[in-house]
């Protein structure tokens, strides 16, 4: 089979415009086929902001309110993923933008109520359509997948960045080698979150176990590391962590830059 | 060749939800390979308000500075397009939203300074990647354009809806009988504008230019009508313009019912 690299950048990266014109180019260059997945960063929350609509957050997460979902609708599907596009459409790529409702390519179910908080228009996907999607690269042409979802009943739902690459890999693996490259702001796992140079390099699930019972990996690595190893377990290829920048090194195969998950 | 209904609505279908719920339901039974192409409406007007971005307009023409190409984008782009896919697979339409700058579907040239009016990042369609549209529309695939183009060099450009039908129109008709349908408020070219009664079933080339020098037709019905001779003259099948309820009445051929150029 066929090597295919989904790569996820994340708020971090989209916030700041001269680190991510150097990402797009890097991903442009990037050799072979590929998808990009990109998260929204503060874009939806400022622009909130500027509309007067109050971002509420319960433990880190958005409620997504009539409103809220049609700012993230406008930021995510739109501003950023078109942007993206038009300039990846620049480096000479063909990249073709699109939300969970085109081409019913993620189809969710809306979060319930758990403990009386009702998170809103968010949702958890349930359905890829792989088919439609290797045939778009099989075109030659580069996806680009905005944080969004649909419930087939007409509704957009706010959709973690993260689980999109992971469930859209998980689809993809039965056409082609998958590996799954979440972008972020440090070099990879690291024994201490203050010094780049503790990288952890590879991670299996044994040390994974370890290392969380000692309360080296925390917080919102967790989740990012069960995502990964939930993707292996069902056919994706590899897993890695890395910085944004790391992507150009991708093909050159430094596996001293960046954490792998096997 | 097998038939392709291409299907333009307008900013006054855009901005009224039941009219937009009404249209969406109408396009989704339609049978036989369809398209369509929407307006942005008075959405970005609004959000530019509501971000305290001043709209400023030239001869009924949006000018389009960075502030504004990025509110076009957004309600273009990502609000009104997201939701009407949505709402189509809600429907069992496999529609797939599209700019553009998505797939290099419409590249555009930058419209240059005229009588030293700057209109920004609006853009003129010079070519269209009809092969690939074809092939989406050949997957049973509905697209869903956003009157968004871009210029290959990065850019967003605002581009008009009318003439996104046209060139589309005009690029899918060597791979099929394409009709272009213009919607809109009034059931087609009346020969008085207050009395819907007055409507002309059918307009030649000749008939055109002789009603234009009575006064028949004027403003805004002109470039419509010349957009639509110059479709046809490049191998479009036929025109028609047509209130957006008589969609429905499409397949049944009323041809009573709307203006059909020819």
């Amino acid at each position: 089979m066929k090597s295919l690299n989904i790569v996820k950048i994340g708020g971090n990266v989209i916030d700041n415009q001269d680190a991510l014109n150097e990402f797009i180019l890097a991903f442009s260059k990037l050799e072979g086929y590929k998808l990009l997945v990109h998260g929204g960063g503060k874009i939806a929350t400022k622009m909130a902001e500027n509309l007067h609509l109050k971002t509420k957050m319960i433990e880190g997460r958005r409620i997504t309110d009539d409103h809220m979902i049609d700012v993230i609708t406008m930021t995510y599907g739109g501003l950023i993923n078109k942007k993206i596009v038009s300039q990846m459409q620049c480096y000479g790529i063909n990249a073709v933008g699109l939300s969970g409702a085109d081409g019913n390519l993620i189809l969710s179910e809306k979060r319930s109520k758990k403990d009386d908080i009702d998170f809103g228009w968010v949702g958890d996907p349930k359905q890829v359509n792989g088919k439609w999607l290797r045939s778009l690269i099989m075109e030659e042409l580069v996806p680009i997948i905005a944080p969004l979802t649909h419930d087939g009943k007409g509704n957009l739902l706010n959709t973690n960045a993260d689980t999109i690459a992971n469930v859209v890999g998980v689809a993809l693996s039965s056409f082609f080698d998958v590996s799954i490259n979440y972008c972020f702001e440090l070099n990879g796992v690291l024994e201490d979150i203050h010094n780049q140079s503790t990288l952890i390099k590879d991670i299996t699930y044994e040390k994974y176990q370890i290392l969380k019972k000692n309360g080296v990996i925390v917080q919102g690595m967790v989740p990012k590391l069960e995502n990964a190893f939930d993707a292996i377990q069902k056919g994706v290829k590899g897993v890695r962590i890395m910085n944004h920048r790391s992507i150009s090194k991708l093909e050159k195969e430094y596996y001293d830059e960046f954490t792998t998950i096997h």
